[in-house]
């Protein structure tokens, strides 16, 4: 009944994003379990190169990702530092997706994009061991308790089924953008594979200002570009990412080595 | 007739543990040759990050992990520095599931868990080309020998069609534990991405032990935490790893960082 | 109707190479958006390991494997410095399989290769947005571009709904091996995980020469290896790698570490 009201419905699609690498055969085992559960579903490893215990990183990580994928999707998560703690394991539901994960900030970007329809908002702590394995190890609910929660969410388990709505979760404070006259000073939050920065400053926030040169580090850019070929090679230039992020870059290069850039710097966007 | 006297039947789930890592396309081939036979099987890959030849670390990895797998998965396991030599190519069956190797000691864990039910165990040396590719390299059995023969082993081809039952293959020593008055001495077999040092010494091992202390390099650690968050940041703590090892961690750290460990590192564990 | 005349038809599975490595999820969510498309099809990762905006790198390592995929794959390659560019996106139907890729070389040696078959060549210049995503990132082609058409190709839309057929595509000068009086001169074009030097030298060029000795770097190599473990612990050995290449390497260790080699290292094949 109550699953009836929540709506949207789960599909036999995972995604996984863990700090695990691949080297231990973690990730591997984890869908092993999965698919003893449903033989069916298929699984998608979005990441599991987040440095270890970085809460933040994953969940900046799934936020750029997941509304790509289709509706109903089941989203793993699992950087787990609190593993065997008192921390509470949850599944959400949004208007587009389900999500499974411990209770640490991990869904911070995810039910601050669902505060739109806060009325399509579930949170279950997960507490039923009957969708677990017999054996809990208390430093591997990845595999113990997560996977076969999400493997029965994807058969169509009600998600009432796995523990007590609750209210609230645990949310970090998201980095936030300083506005001034004509001026935002925001920050870079993600480097990504090529040397790219990507800051917190969004393609909306630069609505309002008509021409804009960017500050980060030592350099100043004064143009926004379009795509990578707009610029010289080696050349810096700021562009719009794939998630609407502004970003540096250099073309046919890497900003984090030109410019010794570190997650955290200082970015400053000035009008014109 | 003789595979229905072999009892399990193998299903269209197959695992993949190689040293090839996953830069090359090697990997990918031989799933492209897999799905060429088998376009309905689940393929999961166990881990590619093997060390180059290391096969007792390969051995390592998939032992942890196959009990996990439904019934009847079907392991691939290429870690093979005498590929198109004289050594053996292997189908092993056992109760829970079936390994396609080379015979060089990859399969020593799954033998040894497996002599508590030895009627259980079928060992084919692989003979029979006609599962094989129609060209084979002297340098990529992974290919042209081993991905075909589990792929047709997933469509129900009997065990003994690939070659002849044989009664012994390749094994290695195990590390052994030496066990005093009260006292246990081990040694790190793995660590992990986490820099968590894994031990060859097993839960079962304390039982008889009422309280313990456990020595790694200089560092003595004076209780059995039960999992991360026991501890402080930064402490050293010892615990049960979930595959029911005695590992040693740093808690939000790296024990291998910390510590200067490496996998051979002697551990002792003192009763008291 | 075309489509039937084209011959070939794609199947349910399609292969990924990039630049973009695991990390960032930038994979992860190509493959949500082709299953959003297609659930049912099998996507497998070829290497993602590709040094970024190293076209002739992911050129050479796609030509290596696809022909040990089943007739119909379709292989999405996106190593895409000039995305958002003039420069077009194609798909390339051949005798053997589909290709999705960016007009920048990447099919240099598909086309190579489908010389021998030119009336099966067909080139589509991709133009129809009914098969993209709606809304188009100027810097991810992979995402909104070519993950759907490669999606709705495996469905089974006709390759000529995509965009207008074409009779050219960029092609790169493909190494040349220099042939003298019983000499041939070549280079190393690729360096596997192993440390293995693989060189653009193929067995073919070797027919004619009864007895070879092989030069590389300080080397002097003075017979082919049929495998590895002809040689002794540490030799240096040439011999034919599994793509039919002459190739170097170490017994059990890294022929690159070991000759300090890099790609572009000149080969020498003196015939005896």
């Amino acid at each position: 009944m109550r699953n009836e009201e929540a709506g949207l419905k789960p599909i036999g699609l995972i995604t996984l994003t863990t700090d695990f690498g691949m080297q231990d055969g973690n990730v591997g085992v984890m869908k092993g379990v999965i698919y003893g559960i449903n033989p069916q579903v298929r699984i998608v490893d979005l990441s599991h190169d987040i440095e270890p215990q970085k809460i933040t990183r994953a969940a900046f990580v799934l936020s750029r990702h997941y509304r790509y994928f289709p509706a109903g999707t089941i989203h793993l998560v699992v950087v787990d530092p609190g593993v065997g703690s008192e921390r509470r394991a949850l599944i959400v539901q949004t208007a587009e997706a389900f999500f499974v994960a411990p209770d640490n900030g991990l869904l911070t970007y995810v039910v601050h994009d669902a505060r739109r329809a806060p009325e399509d908002l579930h949170i279950i702590a997960i507490s039923n061991p009957r969708f677990w394995l017999p054996h809990i190890s208390p430093v591997f609910h990845g595999r113990d308790i997560f996977a076969p929660v999400a493997a029965h969410l994807s058969l169509g388990v009600s998600l009432f089924a796995f523990g007590e709505e609750v209210n609230d979760l645990v949310i970090f404070p998201l980095p936030q953008v300083e506005r001034g006259e004509g001026k935002l000073r925001g920050k870079v939050v993600h480097i990504d594979r090529f040397g790219n920065l990507l800051t917190n400053i969004y393609r909306r926030d630069l609505l309002l200002l008509r021409k804009i040169k960017v500050k980060v580090r030592d350099r100043e850019i004064s143009r926004l570009s379009r795509t990578y070929a707009d610029g010289q090679e080696g050349e810096v230039i700021a562009y719009i990412d794939s998630s609407e992020e502004l970003a540096v870059a250099v073309v046919n290069g890497s900003a984090r080595d030109l410019l010794s850039a570190q997650v955290g710097d200082e970015v400053e966007v000035i009008g014109q």
